[in-house]
């Protein structure tokens, strides 16, 4: 008899051949809440694509609605110009959040706690108004949360000039790395300092443009956490 | 008469089609000194590379000695492989700092402060065991300055499971963009809060291993600064 077939574990990805690392795949996650959140605390993305045969590395503002991640750039930009066709681009989309150094009593050991998300695809241009008009608001958004209902939306010519590329979120891992150095148990007793040292990312003070007005108080999204 | 010829500037990567960029060239700097500081201040790099026609963009650690970036990775992982024959493997690495969140009035303005470098080329295994002992030790010392120094070093079977790639920086540029949100006239005297939002990466507090002996101070290279 053969066993009884697995249920696709529907708060999963699927894992393909690309998104199953050939080391250290005990550090590599499908969950898609894991994915999620990954993704929403990031600002800065690394886009990756093909030109002339060679690899393009760029970073980029993203975010992400469902299962779709949203790139931004300028319609004046190579790689979304080549995603502007029904074909569409081949991209990797990477997001890394550095957590902490990891310092081993061997040199070998160093490493690095992190989180990361890689998700390939193809990539294509957003046409939709709807889609577009969304998926701006939402770019703005993930710089500062609730800021795309406090500045001026973007008019006909200036949604012209940008372009937005598409992502769906299905070809897609999380990796990382948590806790303690993983000494040689021969190396315990060595008299080098071994542990973490947390890396953070902050906010500093918002500092108001110069040609600001003294009337224009500062957002309460933007005031310090209490 | 033929305009005279202008000097090659010495301290300066000469641009290529793939690092002029299309737009923003104002952003665009080629100057090695501004190069080598931004990529110096960093401690994870993105390594774009080619795997059966598509992009993958992976997070990793890096250094720099002189012109040469080091990347570091597991013989076992797929791309070092690939690095090992003669022909190399074609790369993209790219190194982002962000330095400021930008809030313009209008969504369009939107942006951020940021340096980043991107360098192309083809990358080749290290193979000499001196370059290969040299690059680890500087990849050590990029994540805490000082430390190949104050642990123990890599033995003939950890050397022999790490694999370092060299890529040499010829074909690079720098971009940033700094300073103030950059409204339209028309949009100056909207109610919008406008300016910068700096964002800040430090290190917190060291957190010593579980199992350190509690004769083994903290180093001075962790300490904080005073």
């Amino acid at each position: 008899m053969a066993a009884p077939q697995e249920s696709p574990d529907q708060g999963a990805y699927v894992p393909t051949p690309r998104t199953v690392p050939t080391r250290s795949r005990d550090r590599a996650s499908y969950d898609r809440e894991t994915v999620h959140a990954i993704l929403d605390e990031g600002t800065v993305c690394h886009l990756g694509f093909v030109r002339d045969g060679a690899p393009v590395v760029l970073p980029t503002l993203y975010t992400r609605i469902g299962e779709h991640l949203y790139v931004h750039g300028s319609t004046g930009s190579r790689p979304l110009h080549s995603a502007r066709g029904e074909a569409g681009l081949p991209v990797c989309v990477t997001v890394t959040h550095l957590d902490a150094l990891v310092l081993a009593r061997s040199a070998f050991h160093h490493s690095l706690n992190y989180r990361s998300v890689v998700a390939h695809g193809t990539a294509h241009q957003v046409t939709d108004p709807a889609e577009k008009a969304a998926a701006l608001d939402a770019l703005v958004d993930q710089v500062v949360p609730g800021r795309s209902a406090d500045c001026r939306p973007a008019d006909a010519k200036e949604l012209a000039a940008t372009a937005v590329l598409r992502l769906e979120l299905a070809e897609v891992s999380a990796k990382s790395r948590t806790g303690e150095p993983n000494d040689e148990p021969e190396d315990l007793a060595l008299p080098y300092w071994s542990g973490l040292v947390p890396v953070e990312t902050r906010y500093g003070t918002p500092a108001p443009a110069a040609d600001l007005g003294a009337d224009v108080p500062l957002p309460g999204y933007l005031a310090p956490a209490s």
